[in-house]
């Protein structure tokens, strides 16, 4: 390794300004007042609760300073991911110290009573979470539940070519599969488009209470491990600082040079194909490192007890007080801060100067960055209604038209793409390959199709590296959609739960800008399932989706194309939600003209007069309700076998797309009022609501409407195979005969009339399961069933 | 490599018996009818919908054969996990071959007639799905989701020194995060305790429309990467059958040779520490390998257009069915099978006997070998009530006494793990490490505590794992408890799903017989993440999993340690389940003795008469119900604080520990029938209900109940942040106050003759909000609130 070019006057002041950071990261988790330690240590000075993660954060604040260096050197354009983000006092501390915090939060100034503030105010009722959170400068990650690091970090590099992501990856993070994954990401990131991901693997050697896989792994094997991902490792090892000063800031010159080189030749077209050997730091540093070494005869810096607050109950014991003493002062304060309270001068000059400040990088407030997406105009790919439900169209397909040309229209800006675990093709979205790729750094075979090495659908077969490379894209201002079946995609529930929590969190931040929606195409959905069968036949996401705030989420459930493609258009265009649409990519009847579809979705549920029989009745019989492509044909279907069977009958049609719409007006902002939900469902007549889901849900969002009680739900019921489209809805009961014979039986006085027609209808079940098992598909009069409007 | 044993022509026996199954295999995708192809191929012999994965299959048939001959020649005790599970057939085929699938489905009979039956019952309504599933002897893993072979292959091989799991890697599944984590599982397996594992990542190269990353992946970098994860490499590579058989027999006669010598050499106790270098196979051989080379002028053999069915619409275009014909044909059928359909005999000999085959091993049906947990007895451990709520208990630290013990009494049995991500002792079971330690095969400091070769709790930072290894040990017999902060259990949402499916489809198998259940410790929950916040608080998971089949899911919320003790004795004591326990790990008051815990959780819910105020009034004036810990102790306290200032109030209490038994008898088996019900929760007056999660899943469990519009749910509303316990209730507005307001609204007529009440509470409530946020801790009050029972 060549010498650095620093000298070790810089390295003394890189040193002083890690022990500003340290000193501040412990004020955070211990002091109440006295935060420049000006009086000596009372009870009072310490906080009640003594909360907060101290052993990662010493790790932390020695990469900020260090990467200070390096910014303010080059000039480079660095945003910090903190994968133990739990270490938040870190991070609060660099922000702090380089002035991006007071400048957000004016409160908290730079001076002796704004950090007695910042200090209370860590972890305390009103004041900031103990972890790297919306409210923390700089942060694009929060780092509660770990795995996902490395994944937002290549998302906020993927199409950013200036910009250097450090990622820093504790050892407890790095045994999650999603992180394990992640290393692959280098085979997805374009040296010429893209910036770059510098990997900082954070080697504290401990967990909660044990030691970490990778802690305990040999340099032989971890050399080995990323050599094997397609990285080239680099090792900064040791405790003693003066020494490891040295060593990170050697390390980092030539890996930040290898960065340029690796970025120059691919830019200049002088490098062969494959995937570039991108550097990474394996950096192993103590646990708790400068902190107490053993408290109450157990061994603390350098093992699991300094994870959290390592040492306890300073209010209480004089000793422990004296630890904590000893412990602050051992940075030496008055080195550090002037008799203000404001870090000296020439510690403040080693921070970055402006936005190359890492707090106040716009990359890590992407809405600032955030151009709008340009969008085609959703008629010129409408599906042309001559006869209601005759055209069978893929309704996915055309959607992949309107994204195909989205595409286009967005390719100048380069802030669009797609994501999905191998499935585009598959969900019908295929003609995105008319005008891109799939993006692709190792080799290329001539018989390979649609992959390059600047493609804009990223496919890889891991939901969740899809969902975080989306969420840094997004995070960091562009745009995108997710596609996947739909199964599958509880596969990142959780990950959803923690986006939809930063969204909740930072909507009510005023400097944190707007950022695209987070859009969810769920498809191959479980009416569809052909080729697969009960694993692959999961609709329960959008439960999931439903117990978040009403604000950030919504779910759509078009019935035909040109509902799915308003509805495709207006999630592209919103902020700050989870938008999910569910929809299926098989050929499907059409319903809807697009006039009809746009009124139809702005309002988001519908009475379907084209389709009832209800005519100027004062009230309907009954209220068949659909929400979702197969219930709605299934519907349909059955509102013909009820008006052929039982002329005189009533029908009422209603269709729901957006699934907000069913909840009332205060519980969501797209809820109907109550006067609009009682007219569209009436008050008192039964309604027979066939949905694609788990039936809960639709009692869940009801159950506060007058009608409530009337409301009879089909839908999943967890039966499932591989078998053919009509039998998995005859399974599950939500099938047109069924759906006939609950009406029937529902409508007060009916059933004892129509004996005959129920008779009729339990016959065309056994039928269908006769014909299936013979012939191994479905009856032809299911198959070449068409809608036909009733005259 | 070493000259194999095995000779030319039992090689060319192997190549015989992998064309069996690659003929049954491509039968089953293509055939209703002609079996044998006696007759020409006519448009009636072929289905009319083509179903399945071809791709994958003739690999999987491969290894197969291979390992048939060394179970063979070595009486090997082996199963076989098929991570691409979606390659069914294969594995339908060879346990068909071998005899077990005739043992177990007589219908489906050596004979022509029975293979005419199997190949029209796949992915056949009423028949069998197109994936490796419950219905498949051997199997223990449904490949439908991709990313738990591994996994489940550690699982099984856990405890069970003599077994030998091989497991077959998609290089798709190889991409997911949890496969990925899952290589580090060589870290947790004892080569003395445990069997072992031979991993093969099966490279065809391709997903379902483009490349794969490590099939793309040099094999230098390869070698790197396992030797990186641990592991010895072996490559077995190329596409010319005769060659690839005689690498794959040479290469498995040494691997299994090493896995032998690791095993003995570490039983003998010559071995030093550290994780042994266990070898694992590289497979690269083409996808669709002996399949159609090319359909229209497409490639298709060794690429990703072989993925499902290879040449399609074989019944309409005659080309097709040529291609099919002559592909069938190729396998020569009539030099495998003999003229009653059967396979001949010198192939018959290739495959074990008994239950040696793979299909056959009762390991893959672990119910047989399932041996009842010892379990002591509750009342040991019970916490002794002599004033209610005074004394304040750790109840998870109850239950891992009980644990500990249990622990202990199976220690000969060596049938019971505890699994959890770093959390055993943050979750307050750490008295189990007075009897057993964390399992650790990395180097052991002097300094570390509770770290062996051979311990029974298994700790990795993967809640992935966790789960993949837990069901593995379950599914082949054993006993174990996942505890799990309750926020990330949402990372294994989609696991969960997929367990729950199993287990609906095994139970509806009379041959599978019962596994024990999955249990879920769910601790450090939403109400009390003191060192956290928001991103770890989250109550979902439980809705998810209600959405499972009654048969197969129970909640239970235990309010205190006693009732803890009941539900997690009795959960351990079930099969075929999924039990989800939520229970808090901070200290809380205890409520109930041990005669009224089991009295109360035998029933599920039940009026707690000593905490009401109604005495023999005909109804209560209100009822305040309760499901949770914390939720319990609000509601208790609300009550006190509405009992003293308005003492005429009749107010009942309902506390609920079995969420199902809110649900009528007809929706869950231990649902409360309405008459209970409505004597419970009365028909007619207010019922505020504090529930531990989101507030919906109470609506929905409750929709069909008498008094369900008088039902006032208050649970967590996705308010969180790091604060004070109380503070968190009170953000969600589930505390005392909040509690005891609502109640007074909700009484007909009260609320104007209590204003001085309602205005006191709201004065609380101020009081509060000021008192956190200046000394960040709760009012010494609520510190110091303790119940009294009413006199």
């Amino acid at each position: 390794m060549s010498a650095t070019r620093t000298t070790a006057h810089e390295l003394s002041l890189i040193d002083r300004y890690w022990r500003a950071a340290n000193y501040l990261s412990v004020g955070q988790i211990y002091l109440l007042d006295n935060p420049l330690l000006r009086d000596p240590l009372k009870p009072e000075h310490i906080k009640p609760r003594l909360l907060g993660h101290w052993g990662t954060t010493p790790g932390l604040n020695f990469i900020y300073a260090h990467m200070n260096r390096i910014i303010r050197e080059q000039d480079a354009n660095v945003i910090y991911i903190c994968g133990p983000g739990h270490g938040g006092p870190g991070m609060v501390a660099n922000t702090y110290l380089e002035g991006t915090y007071s400048e957000i939060y004016p409160d908290i100034s730079e001076s002796a009573q704004g950090m007695q503030k910042l200090f209370k105010q860590f972890s305390f009722p009103g004041g900031i979470p103990s972890h790297a959170a919306p409210e923390t400068p700089g942060s694009i990650h929060e780092g509660g539940e770990l795995g996902y690091a490395l994944m937002h970090a290549y998302g906020a590099a993927f199409d950013n070519p200036d910009l250097l992501v450090a990622c820093v990856i504790g050892d407890g993070e790095a045994e999650t599969g999603p992180l394990a994954a992640s290393w692959h990401s280098n085979k997805f990131l374009d040296p010429v488009r893209d910036g770059a991901v510098l990997p900082i693997l954070h080697l504290n050697g401990y967990k909660i209470a044990g030691p970490t896989l990778l802690g305990r792994t040999s340099d032989e094997d971890l050399k080995k491990l990323f050599e094997g991902y397609g990285y080239e490792p680099f090792f900064v090892e040791g405790h003693d600082p003066e020494p490891m000063h040295r060593q990170m800031a050697e390390t980092l010159d030539v890996v930040v040079a290898r960065i340029r080189t690796i970025q120059k030749e691919a830019r200049d077209g002088t490098t062969v194909d494959g995937v570039p050997r991108w550097p990474m730091i394996v950096l192993r540093s103590p646990k708790g490192w400068t902190g107490p070494k053993e408290v109450d005869g157990k061994r603390v810096e350098g093992f699991w007890r300094a994870h959290q607050v390592p040492v306890s109950n300073c209010r209480g014991d004089e000793g422990h007080r004296k630890i904590l003493d000893d412990w602050m002062r051992s940075y030496d304060p008055e080195d550090l801060f002037d008799a203000d309270g404001r870090l000296k001068q020439e510690l403040r000059d080693l921070a970055p100067r402006g936005e190359r400040r890492m707090g106040a990088n716009p990359h890590a407030n992407g809405g600032l960055l955030r151009k709008e997406l340009v969008t085609p105009a959703i008629r010129d790919y409408q599906v042309r209604i001559e006869k209601r439900g005759a055209a069978m169209v893929q309704s996915t397909e055309i959607l992949g038209h309107y994204l195909r040309d989205t595409m286009t229209l967005n390719a100048d800006q380069a802030n669009f793409r797609i994501f999905g675990p191998d499935e585009t093709e598959s969900n019908r979205l295929g003609s995105l390959f008319e005008v891109t790729d799939r993006v692709w750094m190792e080799k290329i075979e001539p018989y390979d199709v649609h992959l390059s090495r600047n493609g804009r659908v990223m496919e890889v077969l891991s939901e969740h590296l899809c969902q975080g490379w989306l969420e840094g894209y997004l995070l960091t201002g562009r745009h995108g959609l997710f596609s996947c079946y739909e199964a599958f995609i509880h596969i990142i529930d959780s990950m959803f739960n923690q986006h939809a929590k930063w969204l909740k969190v930072s909507r009510e931040l005023e400097w944190r800008k707007p950022i695209s929606s987070l859009n969810y195409l769920l498809t191959s959905h479980v009416w569809r399932q052909d080729h697969n069968g009960f694993s692959h036949q999961d609709p329960g996401f959008v439960d999931l989706v439903a117990n978040k705030r009403a604000d950030t989420v919504r779910v759509y459930l078009p019935p035909d194309a040109n509902t799915l493609l308003w509805v495709g258009d207006h999630c592209l265009k919103t902020w700050d939600r989870v938008n999910v649409i569910v929809a299926g990519k098989q050929p499907e009847p059409q319903w809807l003209n697009m006039d009809e579809a746009i009124a139809h979705c702005e309002i988001g549920a519908g009475i379907w007069d084209w389709a009832g029989t209800e005519g100027d009745a004062v009230a309907p019989d009954v209220v068949m309700a659909c929400a979702g492509d197969v219930p709605t044909m299934e519907t349909l279907a059955a509102v013909m076998v009820l008006r052929e069977a039982i002329p005189e009958l009533k029908i009422r049609v209603v269709n729901v797309v957006d699934l907000m719409a069913l909840q009332s007006t205060d519980q969501h902002p797209h809820g109907l009022s109550d006067e609009d939900f009682d007219r569209m469902f009436t008050t008192d007549r039964p309604v027979i609501f066939a949905y694609h889901g788990y039936p809960y849900l639709i009692h869940r969002l009801t159950y506060k409407r007058t009608n409530h009680r009337n409301i009879h739900v089909r839908g999943f019921i967890e039966e499932g195979t591989t078998t053919t489209p009509f039998d998995m809805t005859v399974l599950n009961e939500l099938d047109r005969f069924h759906l006939a014979i609950e009406a029937i039986e529902r409508i007060p006085g009916l059933k004892d009339k129509v004996v005959h027609v129920l008779e009729a209808l339990r016959g065309k079940l056994q039928e269908h399961r006769h014909y299936v098992g013979v012939h191994g598909e479905d009856m032809p009069e299911i198959q070449n069933w068409t809608w036909s409007d009733p005259v």
